[in-house]
């Protein structure tokens, strides 16, 4: 009974893995359809998103089985209720992906992102990705130090974010609204993307600490 | 102790009622605050939802509580489980209503909405704020009717939000990209609104029904 208990409890962690695996995935390849204007890539990401919901779903109804069944305690049941919110974020970090590649459709032919800001976007892509996969690495390793030096890179997404609007705003925007449009949605979504990252890390240093990561001291500088 | 339990799921309701509540008229507020370049009432908006993320964390903290000492089943279980995405769903539309407020802040004293979309974004605030009404209802009088109704006018707040893209995309779009960028925040924001508040009247009638909304017959039109 224990033993299928803690099998129940691994199989939560390993889906959220999966679901951040898939997640990281997605905006990997939608940066690469809305840069390229690959359609059929696009098409890809948006229809694969179908797997992160159904996941998600699956997630939900283990842990309601889990909780009648076993009705966890103390940490265990902490780790339950946090997956829950994990899930969501996880599920919602899917339909980000999913927006970029949409954004990618609706221009094809063209592309959605100017010459001027295909270096930024490109950026906020890779660090959206590498922040994922970090995520789940944290969900395995509960690795403390790895989750609270996203946070740095994180804040290297909201500066990415910031260069989008001081470009939309800058008097020499020769891109007219539509573009500006574009840029506008494609940075939130991957500003939107990076956080969700961020809080699985964080709610996984919450499990492991007992404190939230915005109470602990920031981790050291690493030399890179 | 069985009346203690019921008390207890009672005050997870509550605090729910509350958290929509207190949405609804952050972004009726937030609206006004956007129309009129009212300053003061955006800084209100935007400390208020302190009090709705404090909200989300004392509902999180009774359901893990419940969970632990009450170790529900069934229903009760689905509900507690139920109640943390549609906390975790207010508390993200009181962010939203913080953007908006945020926004009207940012351009102060001037207006981020230009003339032309007023009447657009009037709608949409309006729309919001009674979307987020219902849902509180809902959570309360649980009725599926009340709830599948919700869905058409989020239709209709779907249609004011693509009003804004066609308006931002027309050759005739003369207030430049930084009205563009505020416009296409806050038509999202807004639409996200709308969406968080029938997610929560749709788990209601997932609650209530043990079906999903959207495998339901929608609902008989209303003579309004």
């Amino acid at each position: 009974m224990r033993e299928l208990y803690h099998e129940e409890l691994d199989s939560i962690t390993d889906g959220l893995v999966e679901m951040a695996n898939l997640a990281g995935s997605a905006v990997g390849r939608a940066t690469t359809a809305l840069l390229d204007a690959d359609l059929r890539l696009a098409e890809d990401v948006i229809s694969g998103d179908e797997t992160i919901d159904a996941l998600h779903r699956t997630l939900e109804q283990r842990a309601i089985t889990l909780l009648a069944r076993q009705q966890p305690v103390a940490t265990d049941l902490r780790l339950v209720v946090t997956s829950l919110g994990m899930s969501a974020a996880l599920e919602r970090s899917g339909d980000l992906a999913q927006h970029v590649a949409k954004l990618a459709r609706l221009r094809h032919p063209g592309c959605a992102v100017p010459l001027d800001l295909r270096g930024t976007i490109q950026e906020m892509g890779e660090l959206a990705q590498s922040l994922m996969a970090r995520a789940a690495e944290v969900l395995v390793s509960h690795d403390v130090d790895l989750a609270l030096r996203m946070e740095r890179d994180d804040d290297r997404m909201d500066e990415l974010h910031s260069t989008i609007f001081r470009h939309l705003m800058d008097d020499r925007w020769q891109h007219g609204a539509e573009a500006a449009v574009d840029a506008t949605l494609a940075g939130r979504y991957y500003e939107r993307f990076g956080d969700h990252a961020v809080t699985v890390a964080r709610d996984v240093v919450y499990l492991v600490t007992g404190e939230h990561a915005e109470d602990l001291p920031p981790a050291a500088p690493v030399a890179t």
